[in-house]
């Protein structure tokens, strides 16, 4: 691997250097598990304990001092480390751009772009389209008439069934679903009798979707899977869902058909939504959250059903105090037993 | 693709035209999403306000009017456009007979039925039986000794492990697994030993599962899903576990070892089952429900640990009423207090 | 199948003879589904009834009665019927004993151990290292630079991502992603830029995990699942995990970024973890339970926020008690009401 001085990288994310500017950095680590030669950052404030103690040569952080270690002071040390990152990590797509395995079977109807690389045992369907410099691993299945954009990279073992559109830059993980039948069965009697599903999933630019996640294909229409969404490991999309700009879906996040969420949604990890709701730009659902019913833009909800996350908490709270409420409301009856004997004691006494 | 006049629609449905009968119907599609010449439906009372405002130039509902353009009345839209629909969707499954794919390995022993598909890179272990009209796309495992009903779709990467045993008309959807062993261990020490699960799966006629659903099967005898049953992505179904005709689960749902469900279960998203508990015919368990405990038939559950929905929905709306509660108990706690002097003052003035 | 005398079965699993010891057992089964001639066992007392009822000839258990059939008695029955179970099961690893498959693409510089099997259609980049007698099945993708050590045994569809390391006598359950990019991106503005994740995953020894179970390999360094680990099917890792020893985790378990298990830690189904906090050696979550912080060794914890499970417990239990709390609250109000309207009549009284 590549060295740089510690001024090179100070330069390279616009830092200032608090201590020793001549030293040399090899590699990249986290706090805790940083060796020497190795550059790290800090940007939890849980980790602050270990800005004291890292075997690391230099930190980047946001702050003056508190490391025996130089530092490399920057507003955002996420940001700047992975900047510094890039410099030290092997860029794998272009490591693998090893042009169409002769195992792959593509149909001849199939538009294959410039420079895509297409791995062993991989199976594409007619008149599919791959843009140029788009990579396809290994043993991944991409059925008739999908259309995936430019440089994109699909991991093994992925799906895409027939028809579905994925825009450019897009990252498929291993084992990812793209287009399988919602879920849609109407009462036929006793029996419930398929809905077919003839609508298509459309990813736009820019999307990552995580490993085994599974995204349904709509009804009609699309469901649509908007430009910069971020969604990790074993999420389900159902049918006819819409995912708004830059939204981030944590793992094993569940949302029911033709739930439609904003702009730059969050939802945290095991979060679910039911279906036909709709959640505004910026709003938050806080892990394991249980949302069943719309959500206005901006506002964070959290817990099961999900509620305003303030209310939530103190809600919470509130429930954590029952044994002492419980107590108090016994004390309570007990006292005012006494009083109300004190009050006919006082009137028998009267009588006397 | 075809078109058909309204009053073909109609006939085929059963429904009865309110208003111009006379219009010309090219496509289907979702009430907001519809264009000009589709047709539409209306099932869902969230979606009444777009009654006035679709595009579509005609509508499946249950009433007479609130649309300026024509209606279908008839009793259940969702069933009605079901039919329309399957007018207007290419038969995929027609489409993809197309015989055994040259790169399909299949063990000389296993057995394939007439007019069965199998896709690129499949492979069919020893002893395999696949009926009739089954179709397999590509990059599927079947192990040995599997056997496959008539008329089964399988989508790609889907996994059947060895001797587990699946109906008629099963579809299969992308990356499921049937037959992963069950989670045993027994505890030797420390150590925990992994105890050999050699009992199968057992699928019947007209069951759907999910992308990416795994179906342990049995420490022994069978884990048995039975007839019309209807699995969505990525739930789990843990070894020995028993499903009843019709029953319904959403995505996500988990249902843990040895737990018996009856007929026409519906489990909403995310519910999980405890294990050794039995859910009768008719039960629900709402979205997210923990299921501690068995249910009768009959029987809606929700919440956490989950109760009868009736009594966890006026459970949840206390918990709501909490912050109120506390301030209640303390302003009562002072008028408590409050007496409690006036007693000791009255007293007091007796004593004068 | 072979046939055991009850003799010899007790023998092996150092139990004693309760009743007639002469009769020949068959096979293996569940209490429920045992047939004549099969043995079965009674480690659930929520199983008891059917001590009494079972068709199985006889049953292994920790006790000297309660079936009209023999009882081989051990204090522990689970394990005892493991060794006896063993004695019947086909073992699948050897069966499966099949050499290197034709179709199987193996890189020129990967090294294969002796006795290794891989299976149809299978891929194994460049410079990967396979151990000794570690059996791969068909479909599954080997990227480059993975290391497996030896006994392993690897189900279709998993794939294991680039410079992953894998101990000895791991199982992979199929569908199993190991080392996909963790979740992490840093704003840049109103862009979500993507972190790489350079770093990997390391499996240690007798690791087993579940179907479409996904394992995130850290941003830098490693996410590490500890020697004995087992993990049920749909378990969501994220990146820089620490699992410790022996730590069982349940179905559809997700823990977020960065978070340490000790050893021997217990995660029952579709529990959650926040990121960056410690779970103590030998703590245990319940089903479905949140944790939000860190949990102390020795603890168990369950609910949502999970708090200590006693407390958990009297809390839920409180909470189903809501109603009537609301009501007592109402009534006392109601008999302070009169008690003030009492003091009020008395001093009114008084004033006369």
């Amino acid at each position: 691997m590549a060295s740089y001085k510690l001024e090179e990288l100070a330069r390279l994310v616009g830092g200032e250097i608090i201590g020793d500017r001549d030293i040399t950095i090899g590699g990249v680590a986290g706090i805790k598990e940083a060796r020497e030669g190795e550059i790290t950052f800090l940007a939890n404030s849980k980790y602050d304990s270990y800005l004291a103690t890292t075997r690391a040569s230099a930190v980047i952080a946001d702050r003056n001092g508190g490391s025996p270690k130089p530092i490399i002071k920057v507003s955002n040390p996420y940001l700047a480390f992975l900047k510094v990152m890039s410099l030290f990590s092997v860029d794998s797509s272009e490591r693998r751009q090893r042009g169409i395995h002769a195992t792959a079977i593509i149909s001849t109807s199939a538009k294959i772009g410039a420079d895509v690389s297409i791995g062993a045992y991989c199976y594409v369907g007619e008149n599919a389209m791959l843009g140029s410099r788009t990579t396809v691993l290994p043993l991944v299945c991409i059925c008739d008439e999908v259309k995936i954009g430019e440089d994109c990279f699909i991991y093994p073992h992925v799906t895409i069934r027939e028809q579905c559109e994925i825009g450019n830059r897009v990252i498929l993980h291993a084992g990812v679903v793209v287009g399988s039948d919602g879920f849609g069965y109407a009462k036929d009697g006793e029996l419930n009798r398929k809905i077919p599903q003839i609508g298509i999933v459309r990813i736009e630019d820019d999307v990552e979707i995580g490993a085994n996640a599974a995204i349904d294909r709509a009804t009609t229409d699309a469901t649509i899977i908007k430009r910069g969404v971020k969604i990790d490991n074993l999420v389900q999309i159902a049918h006819n869902v819409v995912v708004g700009e830059d939204s981030i879906l944590a793992a094993q996040v569940g949302i029911s058909g033709s739930t439609q969420l904003g702009r730059n949604v969050v939802l945290a990890g095991q979060a679910g939504l039911v279906g036909h709701i709709q959640i505004g730009d910026n709003a938050m659902v806080g892990a394991q959250g249980g949302v069943t019913k719309s959500v206005p833009a901006n506002t964070k909800v959290s817990g099961y059903p999900a509620r305003e996350h303030g209310l939530a908490r103190k809600i919470y709270a509130l429930i954590a105090r029952l044994p002492d409420l419980f107590k108090e409301v016994g004390l309570l009856e007990k006292r005012v037993e006494e009083l109300e004997k004190g009050t006919k004691v006082d009137s028998s006494a009267k009588d006397d």
